[in-house]
């Protein structure tokens, strides 16, 4: 599979810390793969917002959902410009100098403004996508859609052409005459997400099993 | 301790999801400091932008810092309004309906305008607070900035006074009728975050200990 490089516009160029962008859009799906709330930044009334919120990847394409009645949705369907962020936190890079802590992560910015989808079998296809991010196997088993539930959820579209990826999953970059010294403690103290046991809602049905597609999540690893 | 509720301005005062919305300070300050990173948006030539970036708080101001050469902190240092979301996800919510499907989370947006920290004491301060809620301990290990290293650090101050609280924290809400039907799993898979074990610098000297501030952390869960 041959994939386009990422955008190099103006606004999605890594200016900040330039070693740590990454070029390439598989690491731009593996960080969107993985995360499972983004933060969608608009402009309201002149002010910024930031809302975190779920999100499905299909090839390209990011899909946000909402309801139609949401301030937010309103103004993106109505042609702003939105931000979204994807943020995963992998670790504490404790460096010799308080000046040299840093984190290691996987960051996906992208920029673009989104597309109210209108085509129904695309709105399921972007619905499906936000749901099976979230909870994989729950599109197939839990209850579809109503007409009047679609009625009241707006798709949104994010095209995924201009994003900035940086990943930083390194030890401390510190001073070499801080590193000579040898006085000071440095590493990195690594941060892991994992799924907890199933909590099975108190008004199933007594002796309901857990399905597989979420008992087999339980105890794993993010990611 | 008395705390003032947050504010209720238009754009700080929840739409959606009312009854998710917390009205008490304490759970603002208990969800900024539990988490590590923040979402910073702001206008920059018009257009929305969302930065992942560390932070620190303060009684009832939260600090933020970066490179002085940095257009998002250069347009803040400058007025620019900003918006900043700390978001804890705390699992997925597999509902009878794909409709119902919704994450367990405690959310905090700030809206306001930061301003630039002159005083170098209260700068200092902010830094402080800025590494303490990374790496506790680090302030008092690592060697502190010099001069040349502060003068290169940008330390902003946002106050908390604008801010929407929400958490869900719950079983599946469904309809009654996908309840009653019996039919299908619903239930709550929590999502923890853990700290691993320490990974020393490969530069330390032979021997190096991991300081109890760092070793203490190992192992447990964030928060």
């Amino acid at each position: 599979m041959t994939t386009q490089p990422l955008s190099p516009t103006a606004r999605s160029t890594v200016r900040r810390g330039r070693r740590r962008s990454v070029a390439d859009r598989e690491t731009l799906y593996s960080i969107l793969d993985v995360g499972l709330v983004c933060q969608l930044s608009l402009v309201l009334d002149g002010s910024p917002v930031v809302l975190p919120t779920c999100y499905g990847r299909v090839a390209d394409t990011l899909y946000l959902h909402g309801s139609t009645g949401a301030a937010s949705l309103r103004a993106l369907a109505g042609g702003a410009e939105a931000c979204v962020a994807v943020t995963l936190l992998d670790g504490v890079v404790y460096a010799r100098s308080v000046f040299h802590h840093s984190v290691n992560y996987r960051s996906a910015v992208i920029h673009g403004t989104p597309v109210l989808v209108e085509d129904p079998v695309t709105k399921l296809e972007g619905l499906r996508a936000v749901t099976e991010r979230l909870a994989p196997g729950s599109w197939e088993h839990a209850r579809s859609p109503t007409p009047r539930e679609l009625a009241a959820t707006a798709v949104l579209a994010l095209d995924l052409t201009e994003a900035a990826v940086k990943v930083r999953a390194a030890p401390p970059g510190d001073d070499e005459e801080d590193v000579a010294a040898g006085s000071r403690w440095a590493g990195v103290l690594p941060l892991h997400q994992r799924w907890g046991d199933p909590e099975p809602c108190p008004l199933l049905p007594e002796g309901s099993e857990v399905p597989a597609h979420v008992r087999g999540r339980g105890g794993q690893p993010l990611g």
